[in-house]
């Protein structure tokens, strides 16, 4: 059986071997560029690890992970243009390094890419993967727009921000582990499970991003503790301190997200000040914990041997206590 | 038989057919926009026209030529926003009327619908339907790469020019023919024949634009003459000049595409002296007719009987006596 680190060795060496044109150089040297740009090639791996977990060899499920990886890949060119993200996996971003249209051609052409190796799949299995792709990738497209409108929004709900974050980021793990055990012929109910594990992994995952821009330590998180906070973010944290904040909190809070001549390290304490006397910290350990609670039952209700299960037994922990 | 404006009312209707979401707003109204924006529905009409001229009944090759319809509206989305058009068939583009970010998603997602429609024909054509429209949508990106660039080379050559427009305009039409041919499951000669067809005619086309843009009548041609020499596009007739020109005609031509501080019309009045004295108007007039007899010769070659080729045969002289 497959390891993760197997799976991501086999993608990495894949995606190399795909003949990406060399003419025009602005529009496919951009691809190539985010493709080598070391990434973990997470998605991609759970399509071969479903695959394999479902007992059908990975290599039938190769170019449906290369066709989800470069997809990916193509929502992070477009998403960084649109988020005006400078940098991404400590190097400059395409519309920074080229331009911005070089990243809407480039990510336009990776998107062709995508569907093209997706296609390449084995005839028998074409429409079901090209159904689910297609709906996955519209779905990841309305997650981004309901990001990018909740900016300018105080008033988002819970609910509509695990909306969100379920369409931006869970969608695309949850059809990864689908496209997996379509290609593996597991019956309905297997693939719905795995698709559910996915998905509230995904939501789960997001919600920890959500605390470690917080409550991480910025040495082992990699990234600068509360940025979030510093840039106005609607995350989880901040929807629900602002829907549990009265008086003077509250106040506090709009003002704080309006405003934007404020210190960040000033912002950051008083945020977070506020988080703690809310006990915003212990209320999203507490949802994080109900979806990893869900993904568990998803994976224990899939019919294949416990320990074909293994592999997404420790990812799913492996996640659950990550500091980074 | 079908005839054009049959094909046109036919995608008209079944265009508005389309269920699209309506939430989030932002992401769909601009795809509803730019769909009911009037546009003319050659590529799609084409699809079906060709499928029908082959003998098989047009509703087979619906969902391809929606799937066209929406591909070419995606790259007009795209191709405004990179070259900043503000106005497109008398309304704002996407990009003017919403912003840059709704603009790129709602391209990505129309991009997506059009794989929805295409990858929703029949089973049985599925694989030659994506190989060719992969190929096709990648070499349009393609197209609109080398045209962005030739905006910033003085130095372009007729070989490179014709190339650029083949890619950016002539391989849709050529492709949209074909699929409508594999639909109708011609044979591979006259499938050849029909996207040869298509790409000269396309050629032609796009050459007329640039020789109406100089010598058209603006009233009649519904753009203002001499845009493309005040914007300095890299038109065959400009290059044709740069080629020929010498001593100090080729100084003026290049002293007033380096420069930005023309009076329009003067510059207009001088670059059209130019084109005058090296004959270009004549030597444009003879590659466009070159184009449109190997088009002609390519629809006589195809294997049915001349009089259901007949829509075909008064398409392109349409477009041959076009002066608008």
């Amino acid at each position: 059986m497959l390891s993760f680190d197997d799976a991501q060795n086999i993608i990495s060496n894949e995606l190399e071997k795909i003949k990406i044109p060399h003419i025009p150089a602005d529009l496919y040297n951009p691809v190539r560029y985010i493709l080598s740009n070391g990434g973990k090639r997470i998605r991609s791996s759970l399509v071969l690890l479903a695959c394999d977990m479902f007992g059908r060899n990975y290599s039938d499920a190769i170019n449906v992970a290369l066709g989800i990886e470069i997809f990916h890949s193509f929502t992070l060119v477009h998403d960084d243009l649109m988020d005006s993200s400078a940098v991404r996996r400590n190097k400059p971003t395409i519309h920074k390094k080229w331009n911005p249209n070089v990243a809407i051609l480039s990510g336009d052409a990776m998107l062709i890419l995508a569907y093209k190796m997706l296609t390449s799949v084995e005839r028998h299995f074409l429409i079901p993967v090209t159904t689910l792709f297609n709906s996955t990738a519209l779905s990841v497209c309305e997650g981004q727009m309901m990001d990018m409108n909740f900016e300018n929004h105080n008033k988002v709900s819970v609910e509509d921000y695990l909306k969100m974050i379920g369409l931006k980021t869970s969608v695309l793990i949850a059809a990864s582990l689908k496209l997996g055990a379509l290609i593996a012929e597991a019956n309905d109910e297997d693939c719905e499970n795995i698709y559910s594990f996915g998905y509230n992994l995904g939501i789960a995952f997001q919600l920890q991003d959500d605390l470690l821009d917080v409550y991480g330590d910025s040495f082992v998180f990699g990234k600068k503790i509360g940025n979030d906070i510093v840039t106005n973010k609607k995350t989880y944290l901040m929807i629900k301190a602002l829907e549990l904040a009265t008086g003077e909190q509250q106040k506090k809070l709009y003002e704080l997200l309006s405003g934007t001549d404020f210190e960040p390290e000033e912002k950051i304490i008083t945020i977070s000040k506020i988080y703690n006397e809310l006990n915003i910290k212990l209320l999203t350990e507490n949802i994080i914990n109900q979806y990893f609670d869900k993904a568990s039952l998803n994976l224990e209700n899939i019919t294949v041997e416990s320990e074909r299960k293994k592999v997404f037994k420790d990812f799913a922990l492996s996640l659950k206590v990550r500091d980074y």
